[in-house]
């Protein structure tokens, strides 16, 4: 079933210590979209400028990746650049350009509308409602957000997450959210306030998903080689997303309380952990212009391998 | 079969943003003594001096604990000072008093020496290695170790640890031990300098057994609270090896290599990560004046409950 994925799609400027790259394809939307494409039909919603190359355009062809969504608008696309820290826990944003992103207001095609599952990028949270409210049947809806939402537009993310099924966020941005350092009473407040499923996303540490009173944690995968870890905490969103769509779970129609949903969204967070992991091994989105299912599902084994006891 | 355990027994005021206590039982061997001691018969080897209270000798004679090796000395206990950071991960020590410990040299009693299983607290390497030679008939033997010694005392320790069965350490220890930063990359030097088995120990993040080309993860327990982190890497490594000794795993007979290793070694790691959480639910070693092993058991059932996918 399909996903329509709403976010930026970017040039990045990258330097981490294995080197330095400049105007590669980026973006929220990109990097969830490629991530999902490889389990189910990807519809994106973003807006580019008239620099957005054909390679870079037919990279989200070559993985099913619909662009009815995809406008193009006269002007510069989004532009992001930062350099990473030596142990590559930090990073600096060196600049951000919003060309033609500064305006950007998401309009659905109607091919979109009834599409079961939305994820949406980390954008301004009205304009994230405004995408929810065009669509019609909806299964499962949810997104990220980041700190700037989060401190200076606080109610307006309120407002936009009370609807959602499940928000995905990094440790900080939920102490931030919360107002509580510990990680399981965040998680208590978080639910509180509309989603019924949390994703805490650890960095190199993994992710935790809270589902009602029940939770799942999952370890990261260890690379020997982090090469740019830039995208991989979308890619790990495309990957949750699109092992639910995969499956057509419906939190809707009343299995909710489950354990084979419980056991369904713990793989979901497996496979987001697999497709960031895999998001790290190159820069940008290289990895995904030769990754195969087939890799992704034995990492996936990998993960029962080394947290099995 | 039994466990000897080597190690500081002392006096800790810790201060944590849940309060302060001055002058209650602490040290590296009381901690993995009281954690061992709910797996396997416990034997201690350490000293005290003549301030050390009728009820502390209690609370470890109350757990089966051996004090055949404890040495009375006259003089004062071992004394160690700290306080924790708002967050509970950082912590500074304000005071580290030797006192006796300064002359520990520890003496096996003869009831000790064919004792199968030993651990070894963090002291002086070379101290480390003349307990090992002590003794007779070892199934597992192996033990901590800290920066200091791995700063000031490098070769004294590498010849120490050749010997080792097992080596657990935190992860910045690893990565001063290996000169490498990578996790996977640090296991790997680590395991070539002798130890089969190493357990590198991840603070709130869990834990990752290395053990020759495989390696296992356990994410931390998630605690709405964390109370008091003193003493759960050594309650970690008295779970760990007090499982070991209950199963009677024996690394030197031959199925090394098998599957069944792997898994007890895993569920080590999981009863050592058990002991550690219960550990910071209260100050100091209180936590143990009350933890029955049915908590213990459905814990571990807990472990299983939140990473089974």
């Amino acid at each position: 079933m399909s996903v329509v994925v709403v976010g930026s799609v970017a040039y990045d400027g990258i330097e981490t210590p294995h080197g330095s790259v400049d105007r590669i394809l980026g973006g929220a939307c990109t990097y969830i979209s490629l991530a999902a494409s490889y389990f189910a039909p990807t519809k994106i919603v973003a807006v580019v400028g008239d620099d957005f190359a054909k390679e870079d355009e037919q990279l989200l062809v070559n993985h099913g990746v619909d662009l009815a969504g995809l406008e193009r608008v006269p002007g510069k696309t989004f532009y992001w650049a930062g350099v990473y820290s030596a142990d590559m826990n930090d990073r600096t944003t060196l600049r951000t350009d919003l060309n033609v992103f500064a305006d950007f207001n998401p309009k659905l095609p109607d091919s979109y509308r009834t599409a079961p599952y939305l994820i949406l990028g980390n954008i301004q949270p009205s304009l994230q409602r405004g995408v929810r409210e065009q669509m019609d049947g909806l299964r499962l809806a949810g997104g990220d957000t980041m700190n700037y939402w989060i401190k200076d537009y606080r109610d307006e993310l309120l407002e936009t997450i009370r609807d959602w099924d499940f928000l995905l966020i990094n440790d900080s941005e939920a102490r931030m959210l919360s107002g509580e350092y510990n990680i399981k009473r965040a998680a208590a407040k978080i639910l509180a306030l509309g989603p019924h499923t949390l994703v805490i996303k650890r960095g190199e540490y993994g992710a935790v998903l809270f589902h009602r009173d029940r939770h799942f944690i999952v370890p990261g995968y260890l690379l020997e080689e982090v090469f740019d870890p830039t995208g991989a905490g979308d890619c790990f969103a495309g990957g949750f997303i699109g092992y639910l769509a995969e499956r057509g779970v419906d939190l809707k129609q009343g299995h909710v309380e489950s354990k084979e949903l419980a056991r369904e969204l713990a793989r979901a967070v497996i496979y987001g952990s697999v497709m960031g992991s895999f998001c790290c091994e190159n820069f940008g989105v290289d990895r995904f212009r030769t990754l195969k299912r087939s890799e992704i599902d034995a990492r996936f084994d990998e993960f029962k391998a080394f947290t099995e006891f």
